[in-house]
């Protein structure tokens, strides 16, 4: 087996729009390279209990491997699992290399987010160690956008279309009854607020935008709100789930004032930070809120999928398949911007081990002064990894 | 003012991704008949306080009338506002005569479901009585597709499209991990399970679909739920927001069983069919659950909006003024269907006291035999007017 061409790939973490587009590009690379592809069953974790598949084999025909770009969620299946420091227990390293010589690996490439990046870094530290010659490289995928080392993630741009199509049509649909409403739409991110910034594309702007990056003080937002309920019928408001009060205590976390019941009728003893927000708004100035919980939705709509982020995706994928038969390990593949209008960008490769157990929070600057909004930067940055979104036509008013 | 043509709409009720279709409709078939086309804001009720607006001005240009096509919500904004009887008070009969006369309405539209239907089939009885010449005409709509006298109403396919969609999505993500779950997506329909029942039109089937028209003994649910995780990972239920007990209770006013956290650290006394099903379920299998309000976001999702659906919406709204200028009065202009494959549909016209305040629910002999699924018939009825789903690859395994 020693010098058959052989990737192993895996998938690792939350799924995404984009993460099957990064294996299709390194199925495609590797098949370009005349390797043997394999594919972990359920991340690391199926792999280390004997589960794997033969890529090259199932997505033979160029027609399966498109679709495969188009598919969203994980089509190997994912785990949680952070590999323990090799000085705790080697054991697992030991199974682990024995089960990469088994498929008979020369490459080990892992498509994730931050522990994913943490699982390349350690196995690529442990094989140098023992002086293996497998190369590990990891393709960078969250939502979140919260990965260093890398002007964006994939996964997020096609998120990110999703938030702001949808914030856009909450806000049309919110709009219709000549009553005074206050929407909080929630959306993922417990600590970075890239994803929510997103809800600011929407062609309806949303009114306030709430970052975990900035404590809540919740008199301030009551009377944002009370002032923009002053000259319109429809407040619109983004918040993430992470949104802490400034002591730092998370605000899904905090019990729902009043107890009442919601519009639906339900009991509103209910939490969550849009819940929890509804109920408060409603309690203080007596208007009509509801609370929409973008929920797993927003991971996988792949049917308003970013055109860029799927084509980034899969050249990033493809990236790391050449990157590994050019000899790099321990890299993650990574994406340099060199212009927003025209947007412009290019693969790079970056130390994998400066990227793993690092947040990237959106830095304060792009943070409108007052804390709720999005800055002019921001949207800049943002808008070309999502692309145009369906156009429709403006509200009366 | 007497002979001159001018047509009179307003939209009524909750918002869907097909009412300004119909509206574009009346519209353009307006123009066409050389009337001039003025819009109630916010309803019946915006009318009575002074609101219109003048649309064939407003969409002059071709461009903008197909916009409104595409664009979700009301754009004339709506109101929920039931008339009263004639008998109980007449004072606001005579106020609305005086405002049809003021804008020189010959005929009068209002699209909207039940409440709407009784709106035009209680002024058309006042109309008749009075010996006013003014012609009332409604044009349905409603995503609960619940109207009797009609194949389907506008807005069920597209946020049909939406539901099915979602389904197959939330499917494909909640499958990523090796571990056993349920997901409960709940959907909307107090009364009728048409747009829930669409949720089987996924192309990953869901496992259970629980409609309003059957009550829900708990126990056969939790062993159904059992039975199907015997042999796969991941169970996906569609619930209907109106899913009762045998003894009538709603479930999503039952308290959630357990007090502990679900899986986001939230709270989970929660309420909600769905909240109140994923806590059941784990308290009683153990295993991870998931509850997913699709919420608002089916009502006005126009991203995934069907063809057929916002094409019907335009056909009824443009038959109507036809109708209207033909003589006709105290009509709901109603699709009659000829056949499913290939799909044939024409407008007709019923007459609107005939639908009024009458709830149309799905067959039992459409729901299977064991009460938690779709039968062969319905999916045949929901095909065509959902229309192709966007394309994916089929999950490993």
């Amino acid at each position: 087996m020693a010098d058959e061409k052989c990737v192993l790939v895996g998938q690792s973490g939350g799924p995404t729009a984009a993460i099957n587009s990064s294996l299709a590009g390194v199925i495609a690379a590797g098949i370009l390279e005349g390797a043997r592809v394999e594919g972990m069953r359920y991340g690391i974790q199926g792999f280390l209990d004997g589960k794997h598949v033969r890529l090259d084999e199932a997505f033979a025909s160029r027609v399966d491997l498109d679709l495969l770009r188009n598919t969203p969620a994980s089509w190997l299946g994912s785990c949680r699992y952070k590999l323990p420091e090799p000085a705790a227990d080697q054991a697992v390293y030991q199974r682990l290399f024995n089960r990469f010589e088994e498929v008979g690996a020369s490459a080990v490439l892992y498509i994730g987010g931050n522990d994913s990046m943490d699982t390349i870094a350690k196995l690529a530290a442990y094989g140098s160690q023992t002086g293996s010659d497998i190369r590990f490289i990891g393709v960078p995928k969250t939502i979140d956008n919260d990965l260093v080392g890398t002007d964006h993630t994939p996964g997020y741009g096609s998120a990110a279309r999703f938030v702001a199509t949808a914030m856009n049509e909450l806000a049309y649909d919110a709009d219709v009854y000549n009553l005074k409403s206050v929407s909080f739409v929630e959306i993922m991110g417990r600590d970075a607020g890239w994803l929510t910034a997103s809800c600011a594309l929407a062609l309806v702007e949303p009114d306030l935008v709430l970052l975990p990056e900035v404590p809540l003080e919740e008199d301030r937002l009551i009377e944002r709100i009370a002032e923009a309920l002053e000259h319109k019928n429809t407040v619109m408001v983004g918040v993430s789930e992470g949104v802490r009060t400034p002591d730092g205590t998370l605000i899904c976390e905090r019990a729902t004032p009043g107890a009442g019941t919601d519009e639906f009728g339900h009991l509103a003893m209910l939490s969550g930070a849009s819940r929890y927000l509804a109920a408060l708004t409603k309690q203080r100035l007596g208007c009509k809120t509801r609370a929409i919980e973008l929920s797993t939705l927003q991971r996988c709509a792949s049917y308003v999928a970013s055109r860029v982020d799927l084509n980034e995706a899969y050249d990033l994928g493809h990236a790391a398949v050449e990157a590994a038969f050019a000899g790099e390990t321990g890299k993650m593949c990574a994406v340099e911007r060199v212009s927003d209008s025209p947007y412009e960008a290019h693969t790079k490769l970056v130390d994998v081990a400066s990227v793993a157990n690092q947040v990237r929070n959106v830095p304060s600057e792009w943070i409108s002064a007052d804390g709720m909004g999005v800055g002019e930067e921001l949207i800049a940055y943002m808008r070309p990894l999502v692309g145009e979104l369906p156009a429709q036509l403006a509200q009366l008013d």
